[in-house]
C-alpha cells in the first residue's frame, strides 16, 4: 500500500515558493505492535509552519529537510496494533502533510464528531481556538465593557477570538483584508465594526471604528498593522501577541513608537499555546460546547487534494484564504 | 520675602533647550492656614520630565506654560500654620523647581534624616528606588540564578536594580556610557557585568557579557540599546519598560524584531511607579534598610544652585551624569 507524502526538500531565501516542496509516494511498512495507522481526512495548513521551515532561532526546532512536513490532522483509525486506538476512532493529532499516518500514539487523542465536525477539531475546537481563548482569558483579561481588537478577524483564530470578546459582554473590533471578509466578520461573526487594511488607512479607519481606542489586542499580523493600532491603545491595554505572519518571509517591518509601552502602560506578551497545555482540556470544553450550540461560528478554505497543499499554505501567508486553511485528503 | 522658581516658558520643538526655561524671582504670600512652607534642599531632575514639557498623549497632563517647573523636593519646614508638620520636619514633596515650596500637605510626607542622608529620598530611597524596585518585583519577577539586565545601568534607577538583582540571587548586567561609569557599575556596586554602549559594539559585547542570554530586562532608554537586547532576551523573558530617554525628544527610534516576542514568548510591559503607590510602603522600607546598613550603593551628580538646574536638566537627557541627578537649592 502506498502513501503519498508532502516533504520539505529546501528552505527558503525570503518568500516560501513552491520548490520548498516535493510530493512523494512511499510505500507504507507492516505496522509494530503498539502503532496505529490513520487515514487523515483533513490537514491543518498554518502560519507556524513557515517558521519552522527556517533555521532561524525559534521556539521549536527548525522542520528537517526531506522529512514529512510536520501539520495537524483529523483522520480515522484504519488499522490498529494500540491498546487505546480501536479501527473506526476519530482522532487529531499531529500526523504532518501525508495522507496516510503511522504514529505509536503520542499526542493523538480521539473526538467525538456526532455534535461537532471533525474539520473543526483543527480550527475552532482545536489549537487555533485554544490559541484565541489563551490569548483572550490569560493575557487580554478583558473585562466587560472594553473594546477589544484582532487582526486576521475572519480567519481561524480571529474568527474565535472576537466571538468569544462579545460573550465577554466587549465590544469587538476586526481588522481583515478586503470588503468581502469585512462584511463576514460584522454581519456573520457579529462583531460590532470591522476595518479594511487594505483600504489604506487602517489608522485612521481604526480610530474611526474605536473612537475611544483599545484596550485589548490579539496580534496575529504584525507590521503595518501592529504600528497602527499600537497608537490607538488606552492606558494599561493588553497586547497578546501571536502570529505576526507579516514577518514570516523573513522581512523586517520595524515597529513604531515603542515609547507607548511606557506613556501608556502596556502590555505585550507573545505565547505559544502548545506552552499551555493546561489551558486545552478547559478551552476545548467551552469551544466545543459553543460550536455544538451553533454559537461559535466559523468558516473554512478547503483546498482539495494533498498535491495543492503547498499552493494553498503559500496563499495562506498572502492572507488569500478566507477561514481556517483546510486540506481535504481522502 | 522672596523666593526663586524656575518656569517651563516654551515647549521644545525636537530638543529641549535652555530657552525652554526661565529663572524668575517671586515675592512670597503670607501663609494661610492650613498651609506650610518649606526651604527646599535638593530638587531632582528625572527624565519624565521631558514628557510633560510636550503636549503629546501622555501618561500625565502636560506642564502649563508660564508655571514653576514640577519636580520632586526634599527640604525642611521652615514656617507651618498646618496641623501635621511643624518647623524642622525633613519633608519630601512634589513642590518644583523652586527655592521654597508653599503646599497645604497633599503628597508631603516627613522623612528620618538620621540614618539615611536626605537626598537619598530623591533616589535610592524614592521614587527611583521604587520605580527599580517594582519593574524588578512586579514585572520581572526573578529567579535566582538568572540574568537579569538593565540600562543606565549608573543611573538612579538603573543601580538600585542591579544591587536588588543580584541580591535576589541573580546575574546583573549593566549597560552604560563610557568606562568609568561601567568601572563604578562593576567595582563599586557589585554587578557582575557592564557593557560599554559607547563602545560602538553593544550587541557583541552583550553577547559575551551574558553568553547564555537575558531572562530579565530593566528599559531605561529604549531606542538602539532596546535593539541590541531584544534578540538577547530568553524565551521567556519579562522586559520592564520605563524611562525611553531615547524617545523623549521626538525622534523615532523603530523597534527591530518583534516577532521575537512571539518566537521568544517574551513579555513587554511598560509602567509608571505612581500608579502603584501600594507597593511605596513595602519598597521605602526595604530600600531605606539597605541604604542604612550599607547594602545599597548609590551616587549623585550635584549642580550647585537653582540657576544651573535646566543646564544640569539638558544634561541628563545626554546621559552626562553620573548617578542621580539633583540639584543643591540653599
Amino acid at each position: 500500500m502506498m502513501n503519498r507524502q508532502v516533504l520539505l526538500v529546501s528552505r527558503p531565501k525570503a518568500e516560501a515558493t513552491l520548490d520548498n516542496f516535493k510530493l512523494v509516494e512511499t510505500p507504507l511498512a507492516p505496522l509494530n505492535d503498539g502503532e496505529l495507522r490513520v487515514r487523515n481526512h483533513y490537514l491543518s495548513l498554518d502560519p507556524y509552519m513557515r517558521g519552522r521551515m527556517s533555521e532561524a532561532k525559534s521556539y521549536a526546532p527548525p522542520q528537517s529537510l526531506n522529512e514529512v512536513m510536520i501539520g495537524g490532522t483529523v483522520g480515522e483509525v484504519i488499522e490498529s496494533r494500540h491498546a487505546k486506538f480501536k479501527i473506526g476512532d476519530k482522532v487529531v493529532g499531529m500526523l504532518g502533510w501525508q495522507e496516510i499516518g503511522t504514529s505509536d500514539g503520542t499526542g493523538l487523542y480521539t473526538v467525538d464528531a456526532s455534535h461537532v465536525p471533525l474539520s473543526a477539531y483543527l480550527g475552532a475546537v482545536g489549537m487555533p481556538g485554544v490559541t484565541a481563548w489563551y490569548g483572550l482569558n490569560r493575557i487580554i483579561e478583558p473585562k466587560a465593557g472594553e473594546t477589544i481588537a484582532v487582526s486576521a478577524a475572519s480567519g481561524a483564530v480571529g474568527s474565535v477570538l472576537g466571538q468569544l470578546a462579545k460573550a465577554a459582554g466587549c465590544r469587538a473590533i476586526g481588522i481583515a483584508g478586503g470588503e468581502d471578509k469585512c462584511r463576514y466578520v460584522v454581519e456573520t461573526l457579529g462583531f460590532d465594526a470591522c476595518v479594511d487594511y487594505k483600504a489604506g488607512k487602517l489608522y485612521d479607519d481604526l480610530k474611526a471604528a474605536a473612537p475611544e481606542g483599545i484596550d485589548g489586542y490579539f496580534e496575529n499580523v504584525g507590521g503595518e498593522v501592529l504600528n497602527a493600532v499600537l497608537p490607538r491603545m488606552n492606558a494599561h491595554g493588553r497586547m497578546a501577541m501571536c502570529g505576526m505572519i507579516a514577518g514570516y518571509d523573513g522581512e523586517v517591518v520595524p515597529m513604531q513608537g515603542a515609547s507607548l509601552l511606557v506613556r501608556s502602560r502596556l502590555k505585550m506578551q507573545g505565547f505559544i499555546v502548545a506552552e499551555h497545555m493546561e489551558v486545552w482540556p478547559q478551552a476545548l470544553k467551552e469551544l466545543g460546547e459553543r460550536v455544538a450550540s451553533k454559537k461559535l461560528h466559523f468558516r473554512e478554505s478547503i483546498a482539495d487534494g494533498l498535491e495543492n497543499a503547498p499552493e494553498a499554505f503559500l496563499g495562506l501567508l498572502r492572507g488569500k484564504n478566507f477561514g481556517k486553511q483546510l486540506v481535504k485528503l481522502i
